[in-house]
């Protein structure tokens, strides 16, 4: 793709005022200010979502989120094993898997800490912005035909998709002894054509640290559930515990007036302005386009509104992209600024196709996740 | 029962010397050394082990596990609703219960976290010595027939048992708001005989520390499980995932090299040493009792083995009680202490119906419960 141009244009741009990189960046997915570290080992690397400039997110621009230190992993050696209650235990190779019918599938993948750093009071856990988001058309094979060819056994419930990272969670003493990264979904989702297993990415083959050489898309949930580095398929017959559907990644659901953790699992609706950033200058009494994507899990979008009176009125934005599942829209608003001087509030709010929109405040069971509540833009208007 | 001349006994008992004083302890329960406070507040109050004497533990004995403060309750206005997925949902006064057929029931409670301190490096909770366990006898009403009488619907797979005390838990930053205490378990045990609602403990009314007007016992279980103050049963018809059977008592599970999270529920096979106590000082060359208890949870206790030579060796203790299920023995095994003075090591092991022995070593994905490795008795021998 545009992999090849990149370093040349890069090197251009870098001699360019910074203001003029911005707003190319907005405009020109080959141009974007680098990545935010969010923390430097393992890698945790934000998309800055200012520069969104295009559906499909280039793959240079493409959130990381990694538990663990990228694992060493050889191609040739590589295999995905299937096993647990199935028929017939499988051990893949990755021609094995090119063997199976391809598939491509446009998927946003949002982490579920994105926003973190919006709460208050402050919560533990990497402190994303808008940023731990990014969507691409991912290539591969569905886990549902993987699934078929070991035949599930009557009592499968889960599959368990585990990856090749591994370590010791030293952030939460109730963590047990070293663990690799894995996540379990239910057999109705893993059937479905949601799942894909891909080992490319807008039409390239995974970077290592996008999960060279196979890795989960769990189109329309959150980002965790998407394991990356791939290498075993467990099927079991009662639902899995791990690490990172207990303790993290879990979220408190009112049973009554009793909470009972339960795993996440689908994207909230959720929508977000890329330009203007915050504390952006805006000329006054001139026309600017507020620009943004929106997304809602295994629902659509039906509809983004944007208010620029912190809250008071709202319009409805413009979808540039027809709003499918999995995949966010594009959308955009033309706001007349005016022309009095001084700071403005701006918010953008999403509903989905089945009638759910943003929530205005933050439900503290949700933990530090699932942050789709009405987070403003603040700007200053000058003339 | 003996509680009325508790007062005027432990005044006489309090001019006596102190060696006096446990000694007598161990042989007649009205005299003991106090309960050991693990925390004042909440009450968290711990059966000085060293005093065992009697299988039954005297009421002032039991060990105290409370997780906030003890409830206001009126008897008068109190009620237990049965509820969820149940065909009759129900309200019941205690004079409702007290009607239903009565039933008595012997029950060792160990709390999950017993013996806690002997781990080391340190862990977060509560530090435990032996004596967060205690052996009683409960009267009240099954749990069975209070469900019967409400009949559950077939989609019922737990009972959520609910207690009058709530609060918010400020020890972990993932804990969900102000909640009640409250635990589940499943059907089949809920419908066993092992059950009882129980407004009696050794013949006389709940005091207030120990859960009246109404509490739990759920037999052969870690403490967690018989909840106190109930006000509720909640007959749900999807595993409970709530903060005490979650983030707390819970351990990790192996599947395959997987670990998954796993709700404590039976108490483990362990035995005890209550004399000699820890740095005791036993004369050279002379016969010594060594006696304490042991127990095994849902099972029964097959067998006790003493070692006094740091678990070199190993010889059958002799059991004073008829084992049972759900209930502890007490065992005694007779030391003919060496003449040569010098440290020595005494250790416990038991072994249940099922053949399942204490283990020697500890495994870490047990997290700060069901503790019931070897722990030693270190004693001075003294010509």
């Amino acid at each position: 793709m545009h992999s090849f141009t990149r370093r040349s244009f890069l090197a251009q741009a870098s001699t360019l005022p910074l203001l003029f990189q911005i707003r190319a960046g907005a405009q020109d997915p080959a141009v974007f200010p680098g990545l935010i570290t969010r923390m430097a080992e393992p890698e945790n690397l934000e998309f800055p979502f200012s520069s969104l400039s295009t559906a499909i997110t280039p793959n240079e621009q493409f959130f990381v989120r990694s538990h663990f230190a990228v694992p060493k992993i050889d191609n040739e050696k590589w295999t995905l094993s299937v096993e647990g209650t199935v028929k017939k235990p499988l051990t893949l190779t990755l021609e094995n898997l090119k063997k199976l019918p391809k598939r491509s599938m446009k998927a946003t993948i949002e982490c579920a800490g994105n926003d973190r750093v919006f709460l208050t009071p402050t919560v533990a856990g990497l402190q994303w912005g808008h940023g731990a988001v990014s969507n691409a058309e991912w290539t591969g094979v569905s886990l549902s035909s993987v699934l078929e060819a070991a035949g599930l056994n009557d009592t499968a419930v889960e599959v368990i998709l585990e990856g090749a990272d591994k370590g010791q969670v030293n952030s939460d003493p109730k963590s047990p002894g070293p663990i690799s990264f894995a996540r379990s979904i239910p057999i109705a989702k893993a059937k479905s054509d949601d799942v894909i297993l891909a080992y490319q990415m807008n039409g390239v083959d995974l970077s290592a640290s996008h999960g060279a050489p196979l890795r989960a898309v769990v189109g329309g949930w959150y980002g965790m559930a998407s394991v990356k580095w791939l290498t075993r398929l467990n099927v079991v017959s009662k639902p899995f515990g791990g690490f990172w559907q207990t303790l993290e990644y879990s979220y408190w659901e009112q049973l009554g007036d009793v909470p009972t953790l339960a795993p996440l699992t689908q994207m909230q609706v959720k929508s977000a302005i890329a330009r203007p950033g915050r504390g952006e200058v805006i000329p006054a009494g001139k026309s600017f386009r507020i620009f943004g994507a929106a997304w809602a899990g295994e629902s659509a979008v039906a509809k983004v509104e944007v208010s620029t009176d912190g809250g008071k009125t709202w319009s409805v934005a413009k979808l540039l992209d027809k709003p499918e599942r999995l995949t966010w829209s594009l959308w955009e608003f033309t706001w007349n600024v005016p022309r009095q001087a001084g700071p403005a509030q701006l918010f953008v709010r999403a509903t989905d196709s089945s009638g759910h929109t943003q929530p205005t405040t933050r439900d503290p069971n949700r933990r530090s996740y699932m942050i789709n509540h009405l987070v403003p833009t603040d700007v200053v208007i000058r003339s």
